[in-house]
């Protein structure tokens, strides 16, 4: 196997792995918004003061894409992964709005190896991502693929 | 309320909306994981074919987004949307490939008042997009809040 940092053997239950701060910016959100959710509390400041999300707030699917990110830097890109099947159940608990920092972890929630493939196993994470005040903007479960160092293929 | 098309009434048990088609580029599909997923099977024919996914394919999260892009289309942009408290369940069952034509279908699995807004109802939709063969790449369950016609603010 390649020399990546984290194969399937490194994520033990209860291992947590620390999520990268990223600042959301109300250009990010607005050109997102256009491209795949132009829905008015997405787009405008005024939309979004007057809408139950209190001001310019990004789309559910940016601020997922956002943590996609943050779990790439912490890493994704430097493991194993070989995709995923799904969210099994992803939580929007509370707006992102233009300016605010997020941050977050992951962590294993169990693991388990495929009996059809004897080189991949499944990690199970629980993902959170909170805003500078501490308070949970995204709560996620969701399984990921990955090699195993050592049965991997080259 | 507004003259929207769609408010929390008219979505009924069982109501079928189509989503209209969207044809994937490669060089989107490479844009989109830049910024939000660079793994290699998303920037890189060559690693696409080697990985799980067996070509270029888009990001899950891309997926997702043109998905939300077709659901706006299809209704979200002219109803009574209040946006979504999440996803239940996600399932990427087949990669999207560099040139895959997608469609769709929205149908409404349930719908019930809030009992805290009484101006507001939950929607419960299972979303599916196939690809151009008719497989399955989204099966996504997910709820909606809209507002209603009759007791909607101005």
């Amino acid at each position: 196997m390649s020399g990546k940092r984290w194969a399937y053997e490194d994520f033990y239950e209860g291992c947590v792995i620390a999520l990268p701060e990223k600042r959301v910016g109300k250009e990010e959100i607005v050109a997102f918004a256009s491209e795949f959710d132009a829905q008015p509390m997405h787009l405008d400041e005024e939309a979004g003061k007057a809408s139950l999300l209190g001001g310019l707030a990004a789309s559910g699917w940016h601020t997922c894409s956002i943590f996609m990110r943050m779990m790439c830097e912490a890493f994704l890109l430097d493991s194993t992964s070989q995709g995923s099947p799904g969210i099994t159940d992803m939580r929007w608990q509370r707006p992102v709005l233009a300016g605010d920092r997020l941050s977050g972890a992951s962590t294993v929630l169990s693991r388990r190896l495929l009996k059809s493939r004897p080189d991949l196993g499944l990690v199970t994470f629980r993902h959170e991502v909170k805003n500078q005040n501490g308070e949970r903007v995204i709560l996620c479960e969701n399984p990921i693929l990955f090699r195993l160092r050592e049965k991997g293929a080259a």
